[in-house]
């Protein structure tokens, strides 16, 4: 067999602060207080933003804190300093939910990984504003929601989402092909928290028919791009961009089939860097440490 | 909906022939006067070889040859100026089968492409060394032959497989990470009809454990070849390759999940141009017609 | 040494016509019955547009049909199938200008391919509206001109550019980070004869400070493409694009500094293609014949 | 113009330890110590090794400790750890060879780079074993030294070169395209700072002709590496590869012409890279940190 990781038994902290002197250390003697080993450590200064962003991750064998006292712990070390930050720990899995209208591509390529382990989350629902899914997410062992939405029913619809979402304790939405536009008031419930895939090199072909408008334009590269959503539409914080090669002999119906390949392979790193704790959003930006 | 591409009826006729005046010609003449309308064509000379390659599509809208007359007619050309060719007709679906073993990443991305309609073929059979993959198969409707092999039971086994091919008629058998060695006999009877994918920039880390290879030597950047099987082992035609950036970060276990989405889309894309009769083998190298 | 291809003695012939029955063969038939050997050929079926679009080049050893009566033989058949082509003949070396403004690197990189023979072009001069690169230019044996041009002067500068164009037989026009617009009045004067190079992934950052645009939107991506001159600023056709990877620890600067190399090769493709006459243009859109 | 980074005055410290813990805290203890500003830090943990990588770069405005006197105060944190370190000092510009034979395409790019501050380096000469070089060299200002090599004289070319690099205090040596093998002897007194570029995605195609062997075997890309020599030819630990299309249409010299564009940018990158000082290099590997 190929290998595969064995799960992790580790902490990881991202750090988003002024710039100042000592962070580093701080952070690093805390850490140590507490007999931390350090795995991975990534720092990066934004001269620009005079901001410095941070991630490290420690393992927790032989960590003398207990997690449900870090907050405690750290919180006059973060305050003084004026940190941001968050903890996520590898033993408790991030809970995750997807939404998908009809196309099914981006859907089938994270149940597989979800399947084999890649991802390193729960799934605990699907959602779909079509039943044509059902099928395969049930055969996945995952519980399936069919919630149509129209312009008269999307308050509703939104409401029974997020019922189901906070019933579920969801951490994170993943948009598969999602084909509709979420309120303001739903997005504000999962700040960088829902991540679409967008089938353009974005800023290029932004909003409708990206496909098609590329084929028009002749473009010789086509792109899909993976971002958080905010309230402008496709202009959320960038996560993850890739292109693929087309040619004058590609129409509208072969970039839709090579961008599908795109898609997945974009929407699925950016998942997996985001349930990583690899992501820091900040001035409509990301921060994706290695 | 995205946009599809609707079924072609048309024919491809691919030529390997002696360089030589006169042969576009001959062919177009030959098309003209049966009333055919040439879709796409492309001509390739081989000047250290002096060969002349060919492929060309005509729509069969219109055209006056019935295909059941196309060998008699075509021959005396064909003869006279020594050419190699090999006539696909779109309305006969060619017949794949697909061997499996324990590594399903190909498998479930060959299974969705075939559904939704992408790879333009059917699939009678899927044969497996294992049991593991029944479940995923025949929920996509495909009967599936559990075949164990073992070196006492190989030559039994390769016979069984060979009668279930025969039964399904056959016409291209894809290896997705199936983990057997085929015997000569077995390649003989599917000459440049059996595709495989190899885990590694081949001719790099040909061979048993390519990711632990890469990884010893610290290469930046991982592979993935696909070819035609022959009785040499991971040095048969190559029809396509790619590669995707790894760094100190990754592990062994990283590199092979890096890895299974190189695998994923560069057997793909085999299959794909195979189906689509753009693939011409000759002195152990592909011409791969755009 | 490395190998290099000796000098062609070949025909290319570049079609452009309505898509109709016995075009293929009635070329194929007129180059046959001047003892013509077809080295490469590609035509593709534009099935929107209706349109045929063809690249034939042909052995000019043993072609018994003299180039300058190849218009007087040719037309004939070009004009009853409402065929626009154009002839190209290796012995007559393209003429090509650079225009420059004060980034030098896609000059060194064009200078360098000219001069180890990679362009297969002659480049009788260079304008500069600067006059930095005198030296450069000069060391590579070619004739500078420095033609400064202002809001006031541009009118004046561009007569001086066309005439010294004009006497210089120039076929093709290079604009090597030239920062000038140039006026329809110019552009008209070399339809689809002038290459420029934009640094961004176009139809995104169009316009003015691509980098730090890009920059702001936190794109993970840079591009440069390289597209014909039209009237409609960076709207012309497309013939290559290309892109590399940024990261969150590229400033503007680096951007800058990785973008030159994308400059350099996308605008060195993009020259080579057409002066090997690869590049039909069409609708505001090109073939790029392989 | 284009941005371009202001020169740094900055100092950055490489460290490659066995793993433990405290040495982040350590570190950040000391420099904080000595109010130092952290600009960037990376660490990295090879688990298989047990081994711990870091790079960090701080201001040296406000550094209280003069440089000259940070090995007494830096060594007894390192020797308790067993650090294996080095400090490099933005304001003492490294010292650059470059050794080139008869292709100038890597020396063109080099010197281009150089001329416009890319490199941040000096580069006190250049050897050719011809003389072809000379008039490029001299255009950029640098001396250019002529020394011949056969089997009979490698021997006092090799005493004649290293005399020249250690009066010009030369800290890392360049082979750009250099057609001869350095002996044990050269090879040790510059360990990990010699780079060479080879034209192939190694371990494919070591040795001679790799775009011959590349183009005999059909591969359907081809690539470049650089990496430190040793004593192994093109074995060292690999710094940078990068690979690019080919097709059936191209023969060995349209490799070698799509080669040379690879060659530049990947040694151009390794280069950079290790003037930066971001390459750690440890049991034939490198870490190459952002």
């Amino acid at each position: 067999m190929n290998p595969s990781n064995p799960p992790r038994h580790s902490a990881t902290l991202l750090i988003n602060a002024p710039d100042q002197k000592g962070l580093v250390a701080a952070i690093a003697q805390f850490l140590l207080q507490h007999n931390a080993n350090i795995l991975h450590a990534d720092q990066h200064q934004d001269a620009e933003e005079n901001r410095f962003l941070m991630r490290v991750e420690w393992d927790l064998a032989g960590f003398d804190l207990p997690i449900n006292r870090f907050q405690a712990a750290f919180s006059p070390i973060a305050e003084v300093r004026q940190m941001q930050w968050q903890l996520h720990v590898s033993d408790k899995r991030p809970r995750m939910a997807v939404f998908v209208s009809q196309y099914e591509h981006c859907l089938v390529d994270l149940m597989h990984r979800y399947r084999i382990g890649e991802l390193g989350c729960d799934i605990p629902l699907v959602i779909g504003n079509h039943e044509s899914m059902r099928h395969l997410v049930e055969y996945n062992g995952i519980p399936f929601y069919h919630i149509p939405v129209s312009a008269d029913t999307k308050a509703q619809a939104e409401a029974t989402q997020l019922a189901l979402l906070q019933e579920a304790a969801v951490d994170v939405i993943v948009l598969a092909r999602y084909m509709q536009v979420l309120s303001p008031a739903f997005v504000a419930a999962y700040p960088n928290r829902i991540i679409n895939i967008h089938h353009s090199f974005l800023p290029a072909f932004d909003g409708a028919r990206p496909y098609h408008r590329a084929h028009a334009r002749g473009v010789k590269l086509i792109g899909a791009t993976s971002h958080y959503v905010t309230n402008d539409l496709d202009e959320g914080p960038i996560i993850e961009q890739e292109v693929t090669r087309v040619s004058h002999r590609d129409n509208v119906a072969d970039l839709a089939e090579k961008g599908r390949d795109l898609e997945k392979v974009v929407l699925s790193r950016a998942v997996k860097w985001h349930l990583q704790s690899r992501v820091l959003s900040y001035n409509n930006r990301t921060v994706v440490f290695d």
